[in-house]
């Protein structure tokens, strides 16, 4: 299976070492925005062409991975590319997926391609752990935590605010909110009850840190909602303690079953990752594999993640994965 | 969607129950090997029929249900009725399962027919859960720990060794298993350190308990390579402190990615039940569901839950499931 790569950020960088893990693919090119002169990749004996190349290469790529922005790249490349490539992006704009499905849907299946959206794991694997406990469970309550893990639109806020050189902002959540809803107590959970954020701040020299602080504390959306913790750090401290992208977090349902719905019962799904994007990315390879066998099977227009059967996702055939892993 | 169940044990009660938490489905008959009069259900205005019944009643049951055991029931029922209906299992003879799928895929797929076997948590839900994670972390491992939660082939175990009137046996992971594995610590485990057996037994009036206790422990496969530990107690005492039937266990995957594999992941499903066969038959009922879309779409054969696209377990439609639940 041939891969190519556009836009080579940090997750198109986690998409060139999952196909790495996976014998069955291989990257057949990198297409960037940038001169490709200055996009070094890790792969030899692959190359960098100017994105607008795409095209030319269209019969040698089985499916093109999108790692553009969901504000305003995928809404414009998803359903562009998805008419002569089989596509995955991982478009994580909640509530704009509908019209990014309808938008992706008819170009792929005008041209008899497959489009997988939103691949990743929220939305993606979260999605789909969400999916089979409200299918499981019919009766019962949905909690998502988010984190330990760095909030790259938090980090942004943060370093939009004056005096600011740089930051980095941690979502964690609240260990004894999750005791609750681990134990089956269904609590009502208000915003600041979930998550808190904490920041790591490197102020410019002569800063007002106090001020800093009280903006930081006081941002609407961002942070006014949660117990927010405000650290002062020097750049050198960001960048020993604080270079890292990892996230994870947590879905649970909590349901009852029985005539009387006297018995309860706990679902739960976490990640602790290393690294958001390479995480993403590797779920983005699995579903890059269902899409190019689901084109190959004749199906054509824009999956999520709920329409593609497991199977499709391994590199395992049915025989190997009843034998092994049922 | 009308659904039949055939046998009326513990889990045939709770496939009707989660029927009634599920407003797209009825009860439309329940079939017993037992003298029909001498069953009582829960459902008003449903009968119970005799097993050999079951195909007159042929066009008024979308889906039968299975309830029978794996050992000497499945292996002959499921590909039998798979001629006549839509029928789930929940056969769990890990080793036997590419021969079922072989016999319930020609009955099926000769009659037009879906049969989706092996549903509950493992096979089940376990097994989807090492399914994805192996998709997306190709390096890694994975570790399955069963329990809190009572082994039904444990207890008939302890309830053949002479002088005892009745027993409980729980499976218990250990706790600091169970954390080196979360921490990505890889470790290799044996059967002893992953998991501990408690048994409550009541003797029989007389019986020697030291003998009693020394055959439990020192009994091969069951018991012999576990930290096993033996409480007597009396008849009253098992009635009132361990007539539940509670499961769960934990899937773990634990992986890498980086280009030189330099991050580490960890992915964890997990349950907790208050009851096995009331989780089982909520599993089983979202399978049915599938199952019946599936027929509808003019599909035929033997499924698995890796072969259903999760979509079909729902009975949110697309355009629901992408704007609520993605």
């Amino acid at each position: 299976m041939k891969i190519g790569i556009m836009g080579y950020g940090n997750l198109g960088k986690g998409i060139e070492c999952a196909i790495k893990q996976n014998p069955d693919m291989e990257l057949a090119a990198v297409f960037s925005r940038r001169n490709p002169e200055t996009v070094k990749i890790l792969t030899e004996g692959v190359k960098v062409y100017p994105a607008e190349d795409a095209l030319k290469m269209k019969d040698q790529i089985d499916v093109l991975i999108l790692c553009g922005g969901s504000a305003t790249d995928l809404p414009v490349q998803t359903p562009e590319y998805a008419k002569y490539f089989n596509v995955v992006d991982s478009f994580d704009t909640h509530a704009r997926i509908p019209e990014h499905f309808a938008n992706v849907d008819a170009a792929a299946k005008e041209n008899g391609n497959i489009a997988v959206i939103s691949c990743g794991w929220d939305p993606g694997m979260f999605s789909l752990n969400r999916l089979y406990a409200n299918c499981i469970l019919p009766q019962g309550r949905d909690y998502t935590f988010w984190g330990k893990g760095v909030s790259q639109g938090h980090s942004d806020a943060i370093r939009r605010v004056e005096g600011v050189a740089d930051g980095k902002q941690y979502t964690i959540p609240v260990e004894s909110a999750l005791e609750k809803v681990r134990n089956g107590e269904n609590p009502d959970l208000t915003t600041r009850e979930k998550h808190i954020r904490e920041c790591f701040v490197v102020a410019k020299e002569g800063a007002d840190k106090a001020k800093i602080e009280q903006e930081i504390k006081s941002m609407p959306n961002y942070f006014a909602d949660y117990d927010t913790t405000v650290h002062f750090i020097t750049e050198e401290e960001l960048q020993r303690d604080h270079k890292g992208i990892p996230h994870g977090g947590f879905v649970i349902r909590s349901g009852k079953t029985g005539w009387n719905e006297e018995n309860s019962h706990i679902i739960e799904y976490s990640l602790k990752l290393d690294s958001n994007p390479e995480f993403t990315a590797s779920v983005i390879i699995a579903c890059a594999r269902a899409a190019y066998r689901m084109k190959k099977e004749g199906m054509a227009g824009c999956k999520t993640i709920f329409d593609i059967a497991p199977a499709y996702m391994s590199p395992l055939s049915g025989e190997e994965l009843r034998a092994h892993m049922l």
